[in-house]
């Protein structure tokens, strides 16, 4: 059972984030505090989980994966907690709990992003994958920088600043989608790909993998924006509407917005098909289309 | 002459910034516009030439030293970004020139600094030195990412945030300063040190060296924040004592405290002098004491 699967692999990322984040009592306390309250607010742990199931899949050793997990995880959530700042989409929930700028003031939430970033990249130095084959470490902080930089992350971040209150067009905000959300969960799958040391041709698969579930995730979150309760979600739904926040189903509509993520998941699936023995990378496509959280 | 050496170096970098930088034209140009904005808005560039300084010192062709030279000045601007926005030290000036919230908005002031933190580990993944000795290029970042961390500048940051208004003591503040400033001005000698592959001693002594000009640096700096004119600051100075910020001069007195500027850059002295042939690192760090901006 996929589920069963994914709740497993989120035990084991939150029992190891715990071990790479800095003690909360470290002085000064309130930021590791803070880094520790976003990373422990309850996400769902899909790109840690995405490293892990990929490397699984190519036979990685777990002790190779746990870290450069971890290290994704924190990034992802360092743009989370800039992205609630008031400056930018002034979010006063996340996941239910109240953003870090709500409980630690705007200051320490700039501060424990950044804190939260930097971190990311010395565990990525410091992990057992880098320590033991440098090469691979190398690549793997350079695919992960470029993934959350202006080419991916932040400028996908600036895309969907500058479209709001503005008239775009769907391969605009797919452009942005694919920025913003799929580069780091692509990177999530590539990282396991370098570490295992894939053909080039099998890395280019699992990229094609990791772009479209990057997509499809992020229209069906875009999806439960809409239809998603309230209590479910965590946070403020339709709040893109009220914000005027262009999103694919905003633009074509519920179902065909469904039917396009339907097809990424699939377009991913086909894509790993050869080195997918076990079929968890297609169960774990499946599974993110057909999420209701 | 040491000023001279200075102007050169400075010059190379700047030259190498604008290469290793995401071009301005590069879509979403206003986070590129943004990024080089800050970056070439007349820093003094201390940080890169300490990097070539101790690289020439040791021996390490300049190729393998302008890159990681770049990527600090890209942190050493990100913290600035940071440091001056609304809700940490609400600057609107910075060397004589409107700060980047001023010029941008505060998101993109925000996202800027994400992106130049970024960008600074790609370009350490990508340098010669990384690319050519992989081992090496894991134990630059290792040590640049914890340099900026909770352990060093941010939780410098945080402590000086933290200090406001508060009654500190002297040996509390030199913490501050230690962490916020020396930490990276010391990741800058060791990370060349780290290229040259040099004795573990010689590592230790550079270590000691960095700590010491980057501690007498910053308390020339909080005496410059009281003697000198706002028109060769750039900044708007006395701006510590207006935000009652505690500082080293303002427990001390001015006397007290450049005296221990002076020792401190003594210290540093003494520290390399087994390893600075040429001199060149007891000139910076005599005229660190001795600048007037």
């Amino acid at each position: 059972m996929i589920a069963e699967y994914l709740k497993e692999k989120r035990e084991l990322i939150d029992t190891q984030l715990s071990v790479v984040l800095p003690d909360r009592t470290i002085e000064p306390a309130v930021i590791h505090e803070a880094m520790y309250y976003s990373v422990f607010a309850g996400g769902k742990r899909l790109r840690p989980v995405l490293v892990m199931a990929v490397g699984e899949t190519l036979g990685v050793d777990e002790s190779y994966l746990i870290e450069p997990a971890c290290a994704i995880e924190c990034i992802h959530t360092y743009s989370l907690i800039h992205d609630d700042l008031p400056c930018i989409d002034n979010d006063d929930l996340r996941r239910g709990k109240p953003t870090s700028h709500k409980v630690f003031g705007e200051a320490i939430a700039v501060l424990a992003g950044d804190a939260l970033l930097t971190w990311a990249f010395h565990i990525l130095a410091c992990c057992k994958a880098a320590q033991e084959k440098p090469h691979t470490g190398v690549k793997i902080i350079e695919c992960v920088s470029k993934a959350v930089s202006t080419y991916g992350m932040v400028g996908g971040q600036v895309l969907d600043i500058s479209y709001e209150k503005k008239k775009v067009s769907a391969k605009e905000i797919m452009k942005m989608e694919f920025m913003k959300t799929a580069n780091l969960i692509q990177a999530s799958v590539l990282v396991p790909a370098l570490i295992a040391d894939v053909t080039e041709e099998w890395y280019r698969a699992i990229g094609i993998y990791g772009k479209n579930i990057g997509l499809a995730f992020q229209i069906v979150d875009d999806l439960l924006d809409i239809k998603g309760s309230k209590e479910n979600m965590g946070k403020a739904t339709q709040k893109d509407i009220m914000a005027e926040k262009a999103t694919l189903p905003s633009l074509v509509g519920y179902k065909a917005a469904l039917k396009r993520a339907r097809h990424y998941s699939k377009t991913a699936q086909d894509a790993v098909v050869v080195c997918d023995k076990k079929n968890l990378l297609a169960e774990i496509a499946e599974f993110l289309i057909q999420r209701t959280y």
